[in-house]
């Protein structure tokens, strides 16, 4: 599909908000919020409240198309994975959605240093992604801990690689995506977003990806399709 | 008006989202985010593309009565300005709204240490607030330059001050609040938001307010109107 | 030992610079950077360049102590490792002490998700201090990645705790310890330091445990030695 | 004069630490720290222990020179200057050398929008560097508030006009130009020091230049002096 199929970004066109545009180059790197099955599979702990919009985006296979455009191209992508530990349960406050996931025991692992029971997990990574994560192009970051990657080490990996511009994809947009791509805004990089390789609750009377759509189309420098990054790919300075 | 009567409100406690709650006590402060001429003043750049929700949220009404509770309780008010110095204009790259305040010269002053033409500039805060702003109550923090205050001393400020817990209002709520709400979660505060002590962009197709409030209800503690916020007061641990 | 038998702290007091004090409360934790086998154990990299200093200060008896007081007085521990993986190898610039950990795979592990071969490797705890690191007063945070916590998630999970004030320990006394504090004191934590639980190089014409020390004691509100931390918890207020 | 006739440099170089070294590029630029009068003029408050320090290294002279060849070589120079404000008066912690700063009222101005009294104030800047200050290649930062940028907009400057390398410069050495390098390092800039350019606290027994420089060559990619900066610039790619 191509962006203006959405509304959001027809009204955005017509009321003359600007549109920088970006451009692929060499500095330019992918980052994937939350690719994990406590999203994506049947069986996860959110996939109820997102199912609707994954499906209606078709973001399964378009993140598995921007994982393989990625390493086709040799652009790297940096993986910002979100776990709970146990000691994480002892937090003494947090904000509404803190308490559905830990209520849920979403992205639960057994502790920082243990892997027992990782393995197709909730928090492990969804199936259809594993070709693509154990090549050179990949960077698996520490994981953040509320929806940004404040507390992660995500944005030094990217100045240590010399990425001064970000495509960010994953899940799900009005939270961790849009918390990352708000953290990456303040500390300077270039930003756009691959809309539709990215997904987000959708409730009666509570259509996040379209509310997070109006905000990412605002901040950031473009909004793609997974398709028009394909076709971007090949305007690229790589 | 009562939260409840937002629709958004409505569908997320149908939705069985959490409502953790806010207790105001002695370490809870108040942020206000761009009270400022640009945004709340007829001739205002952004008065265009928020007037209609500020009209409907009785947007400068709500903000004086946040002023007047806070100083009558005496609650510390933290003020995160929007500024913009010539040197701004060097910079490189921007995302879409960038682009639109700074070719609007949208908070513009002429230099850090030049307050020449500040009074009553689209910069200056709105006359109805000036009242408020010189009492030992109020602290200006440096100011913010995207949405947040990742590039201001705010969470300084308030934590010397011993403050945990942060009550938001202000301009505009999907922008700069939202920004700061959520750069605020992530270093460790408590936060709720005075929803109707704000207001944001509204245009065919682009009701960022209602998108807003989506985002918000998800990610704080509670979201609070100002007659909600007044009644919380009688109950506060001041 | 006293702190006063310090050169520097002697200096400090005659040449009339403050001493703020640190009453250690129920608001308080301890943070402890890098209790690994690269810096403590006879066979670890940077042994050969931090022994005079922790033979000197008793250092990983004082850390014990540390640990043990910690439990039996109910404070929190927060572990701030150092660990580096495959990927960091890709990194295109970094300052000395980077060049030198790299060269040296100091902290190495196999990968962010992959234990393997990581227990009694230089990345592992030093044994001595394992008793006390399964227990519930200690929380394991997200590795650093130069030397401060900027790039972990130790701020938010002392704030999600509610701790406001912090006792720093641990290795090494001018890198990660000092680069702790420093990031501590600009998020608007209280901090003091527990000097002989911590060492650092010492080289010819290089005593970087005195160069801290000048550091800290400027900086920080107080320093302790291990034996006036243990007096101080007879005035705590726990 | 050279950077080996420090005795720290010679030092770490026989102590075999690497030296990674340093390229001026496009891509760099100057950081400046508190280049004020409180620190650099005779009446100033910190004047009396930093004043052996700073004619030792001929501090002014060589930041003068910094100053002047950056402009003649069209290298941007980032000033982070030190402001306190009426109301950090009211902070209800700090370590000892805010102690120090707020007790003496040092970098004192009556308030964010008010510049009654700042001309030639303690504040202010040091007269000698004014006709460097005005010019197109200046960029004046947010002001810091304990000796790091985390609380300015130092970071987010540099990144919007695409800059990665870093020389510092500026006071005072082991307070806020340590504290800017340590930060700028986690966040991923290359960083180099111009190390008598800059200038700290020598009182008897406590040399903090020596300690600072210590750190300095330990952490960043190369330690210069003015001369050797001056030299550096005939090969550098501008």
């Amino acid at each position: 599909m191509k962006s203006n199929e959405w509304e959001v970004i027809k009204a955005a066109k017509e009321a003359g908000i600007p549109d920088p545009g970006f451009e692929i180059d060499k500095n330019t790197a992918i980052v994937i919020t939350d690719p994990q099955n406590d999203f994506l599979r049947s069986d996860g702990v959110a996939w109820p409240i997102v199912k609707e919009s994954v499906k209606e985006n078709n973001t399964i296979e378009n993140m598995s198309q921007v994982f393989k455009l990625a390493q086709e191209n040799g652009i790297k992508v940096f993986i910002s994975p979100h776990y709970f530990f146990p000691t994480d349960k002892g937090w003494k406050f947090g904000g509404a959605l803190e308490k559905f996931m830990h209520s849920k025991e979403m992205y639960m692992r057994k502790g920082r240093l243990n892997m027992e029971g990782f393995e197709n997990s909730g928090a492990d990574f969804l199936d259809e992604f594993k070709q693509y994560l154990e090549k050179d192009n990949i960077i698996l970051c520490n994981p953040h801990k509320i929806y940004g990657p404040q507390n992660s080490d995500l944005s030094l990996q990217l100045r240590k690689y010399k990425v001064q511009k970000v495509l960010m994809a994953g899940m799900s947009t009005n939270l961790c995506l849009e918390s990352h791509t708000r953290q990456l805004l303040e500390e300077g990089f270039e930003v756009a977003v691959i809309a539709d390789a990215s997904g987000s609750a959708k409730l009666p009377g509570l259509d996040t990806f379209k509310g997070a759509l109006m905000n990412l189309r605002m901040i950031t420098s473009h909004i793609f399709t997974t398709e028009e990054f394909k076709e971007a790919l090949n305007e690229a300075k790589l």
